[in-house]
């Protein structure tokens, strides 16, 4: 049996959940290009993301935002998924488009913000509940943009009181995911900006709440993959939003802007467990394909982190440990390389035609035709627009 | 005569150059936010404009954004103007929001879109003949997300083409200036990334091109006041765009982040003679008042550059050279810091009063009943956008 | 009672721990200049650090660095410390410069040095207990610089196991705060590298332990205030470690980089209730006087912490609040700025005054002529050495 | 002819040199491990350097520093040079380890240390005559810890005089190469920070001047093959210090922090030229081996950059074009990546066999011996120090 050959269960039971929102128009605050065949519908989108798995296999999830995939039948879209071979997963609440929300939402002075916004995650809660979805999700922009604008104590506490009102309704099987982020769209401070923050929160609300670690949330320089090993340890990290960045939170292709990062990120997610079918950690992409089309842009991705996952299975740890006890620098080093600089993508390519599957995805789903098709029928409506 | 009096005649020739830009809405790709008042026209930001002149007399001159602020009579644009007491300044050239630009502009890899973006700015230049300003501005959104996507060099050299073209055309009194800016939108390579190629290129256009330091375009710890000062001795800074930044591009009110460093900005323009009637350099603003009132937020704006010109002013620039040519470290430092320390704005307040202006702009705009009178007439019509 | 008379009681409180290292000779990697009149002994160094308290009033505590202040007779040094008007603070371990330290200590993988490195910690808790200080400081090298090269998981557990034995043998009334720190020496990672992994160690170490917050210890960007309210919400602000940097952990002069950052700190404090007697905070320097004199320069500093302190109180938080719940973002960043931009050296002065102290301690000790009088005495005999 | 078989003539000319303080001891200011076998003399330097080249036929060439590798008889240490095989390359003058360089050298404000400064490099060069060097690299650590400490204008034009006096100096073959570094030693502002002031320097002293870079020396997200891109454009990349880093100047192994970037740095070489024989781009190591053996981390260090420049030689540069031209982001960042994940070392390892060198360097060099031997022969005396 190859090394390869070893690694090929694990590789079987990977899921990736894709966003609905990556199949949107989306860019940044200079401009928003649109391109032809975006989808006007979330059922559209859910049909442009059942392409990226019917074509690696690895996407099986959908993640909604709520209300920008609000629908009047949610029991309809949960069948529709099915109908198109995927199932609907983590749902993201929205409190940073709404008027009412300018100054923020579950940490906003005003009560009656605050009380909006933790009802929004209820009905979140309720959606979730109809579509067999377990995880909420809650990313927050609030913040202040100058120093004095708002009381940072004071928000930490509203924050508290709001999310215990929001941890208090889940149901049994469900979690609260709390996610942090540096900056952006607030410019002097977030109310949740780092993991530390996030951790003593979920910490404070019980067993079912957790981190989500967005790879492109952090300040220039961080070890992003101490962190993953960290919060593993804790037993407390819920999910992965993957995307790269060069600079601020870029939201590009995962592992498009430091592979090198990717493969450690992964390793740690394998030495900590995070694989494991109990592990409790979802997988999700979190990207905007602002010049790159869309579903080929997705499928890159998921292909990325699936790469990267094959090659962090192909340390040889035995042998790692027996070095980094040895206190032999470059020996250590030139087992955790070697399976970086591995070339799996021939491996993949096979393993994935004895699955039934195209070994080069990318180059299928180009040749299939479905980009000129959904141009072409999908003309007039509103395309839908991340961040809209 | 105290320390104050010596410096009033300098104080007295400030001039600042408002953007029409700063009057409109502006947010980030997350959200834009709008506020009752907000102009429709590019004639009502120039209204706007003229209040901050009219309780400051430090913003005689409106930078234009083109095509934002098209009109068909540019000649009745620069009457108005008149008429409410402002001229109109820089003129910016906008070459990233036609679909045509999605991947780039005068630095193309389409020799047609690369032309169409060099008669944009040819265009430009006709306009600023009309209106009698003297200065275009180029900004641009050129480079690229992915690595591979495009090919550096030759863009750069495309980029040189395309300037030295509209550099020909440039009028005996015209000037060309050259923004350089870190990173967004495009988020793996930008063509002008740095003050070094800004200063490449306009070097090799010649003596009517010069740098544009936008204060915000800068990797995390970059010592800006050298760019200023490196940048006068080179006798290439041609003007300045301010605002202010605690991570990425944030726009948000020079010296609101951080008002030592706008001190020590404004001390090396005075070392370097950046504040003498013919340095030629223009100071500018460039913000997003994205959470606060656009109106008093530039008046904010325009007061902290003079009350850090005044501190500036104020260094003892003899003792300094005497402490620092003596070696003495914490004397040296002593003299600095006691400028930037002196609270200088009860001077001000009093000096300007003398002038005829309100000792306190803020409160006296605050008072003047503006904003409610601007909201209650502007209702219907479209609101103006940064951005759009 | 003016705005000032109101804030001098707690002023008159302000106590300020000085790092007895400081007086020592300090550089980079590149080279350690020294000055005429180092201290070549702990004696010397607390002379050296008497004369601070004794031209400021701020400092009567000076923190200990074990084993680069390692004496025979610890009652000696003590009574030495009383002698001359000071008194022992927080005792600092060290296992960095040990061979055996190499690769780590707390969390090194061989059980031997990590038992060494408890050893050093509990004859650390043995002289606190003669010199009658509370404060264990443990700042930790460990780390690895190259990925692969230590199992960063497993090292977590060590450090906790380790820090476990430690806290086990504290005294009733000692405590065990732990610094964390972003980088360096170890270039991939750290082990405790963010106030997160320091804040999950002490929560789950008990209550008699705490984080220490070293200004200088951050990602570029990181905004430290937000961490100072959220480890005072915790309750596990446990010291502070004051320096500033433009860059990395620079270990420059209190407020000399970024005075308004220091403001924006201190006000975080008095809003979290640092200032109060039972918050249990220490505020400590940790800096090195590379090019600076090493006495005024921790004069200067101490001065500076004052100053900002004194700002910060300051604030009128009625208004504030006020302003910040009608969501007027820019009368409470005017108000804010407001305390900022207030020159309180003048007050300071004229308080120092009339509590015997002199009015400009700067001025008075240079006149004192104590440089030129260690330098001619202390002729001979190895100069101290941070880092040495 | 394998796509591999098609490089190796362009491989076969690769010279990389080798810095003779990588193989002394070196450090962090916390703390300097020696290890056994270290040089005492700079003629063990380059017995060690001899090793790398006879394991890898990359490095024939060793760069030196002065003072550092002084002696007495350079015509004696060039023939032992060629005895061991190897020749001496660039020498680096050292202006920052004497006292009178505390507040700098080339633009100290005193005149008398600029003439020291200057004529050091003028004995660096007569250096070069003796020993046939042509590049004399200055790497100054110019600067100041504090604002107002030092004038920053005045320095500039201190240095462009110092550095003409020297350029004036120089041989008809010999050349300035001018390196720059963002930050320290110095903590608020270095005299050359940037490439912008090194090529503003460099083009005012003439057609010999050069700027040199060291990816270590950038501000957090500087995107540094643009800079590559950009030197090779103006004719000025003199050459590289090739090291990486994770947060400041952390001089770690080559490609070992981020062997993307080291990719995307050898492809815009090898796309502006300068893997051509007459481009006159040398490339240097400048790395510290901290806590790895110092032969073998050498080694582990040109096999990175062998490796990486192969890979970028594959980059099919006429597909990557037609997808640049068409705008197929995903199509061509694709061939770039493949490129990238072409795992070229068993190609390297039979290409090195079939020209007689080792397939394995890093283990044949481990077999070899040398290390234990080295540390029985080189006992007593004092090891040579990197910073020292």
């Amino acid at each position: 049996m190859t090394a390869f050959d070893a690694i090929t269960d694990q590789l079987a039971q990977q899921v990736i959940e894709v966003p609905s929102w990556a199949y949107g128009n989306s860019g940044t605050r200079f401009r928003v290009f649109g391109s032809p065949g975006t989808p006007r519908t979330v059922f559209e989108k859910l049909a442009d993301a059942a392409q990226v798995n019917a074509y690696t296999g690895l996407a099986p999830k959908v993640a909604l935002h709520y209300p920008w995939d609000k629908v009047d039948d949610w029991k309809a879209l949960s069948d529709y998924a099915a109908e198109v071979g995927v199932e609907l997963g983590t749902v993201n609440s929205n409190t940073f488009q709404d008027e009412d929300y300018k100054f923020g939402s579950l940490a906003h002075h005003d009560p009656a913000v605050r009380q909006k916004a933790i009802d929004h995650h209820l009905e979140c809660l309720e959606i979730m509940d109809i579509i067999g979805s377990t995880d909420l999700k809650i990313w927050l922009a609030d913040g202040t943009n100058y120093p004095g604008q708002g009381d940072i104590r004071r928000r930490q506490d509203w924050l508290a009181d709001s999310l215990a009102k929001i941890y208090a309704s889940l149901g049994a099987d469900q979690r609260l995911v709390l996610e942090y982020k540096f900056f952006e769209p607030a410019f002097y401070h977030t109310d949740v900006p780092d993991w530390g923050t996030s951790f003593a929160h979920v910490s404070a609300l019980g067993e079912k709440a957790f981190v989500c670690l967005d790879t492109g949330h952090h300040a220039p320089g961080t070890n992003i993959e101490f962190i993953v090993a960290q919060l593993l340890r804790l037993g407390k990290l819920g999910s992965f939003d993957f995307n790269s960045r060069f600079y601020a939170d870029d939201d590009l292709i995962v592992g498009a802007a430091d592979p090198f990062q990717l493969f450690r990120i992964m390793y740690e997610v394998r030495r900590g467990g995070g694989f494991e079918p109990d592990s409790g950690v979802a997988f999700m992409l979190d990207q905007c394909h602002n010049v790159e089309d869309k579903i080929p842009g997705q499928i890159r991705s998921v292909l990325n982190v699936q790469e990267m996952t094959a090659r962090a299975l192909l340390v040889d740890t035995v042998e790692l440990e027996a070095a980094q006890t040895a206190g032999d620098v470059l020996g250590a080093s030139a087992i955790f390389m070697d399976a970086f600089y591995t070339d799996v993508r021939g491996d993949l390519a096979r393993w994935r035609e004895s699955r039934g599957l195209p070994a080069d995805p990318m180059k299928a789903f180009r040749e299939s035709g479905y980009l000129a098709k959904i141009a072409e029928e999908r003309v007039g409506g509103t395309q839908a627009g991340w961040g809209a």
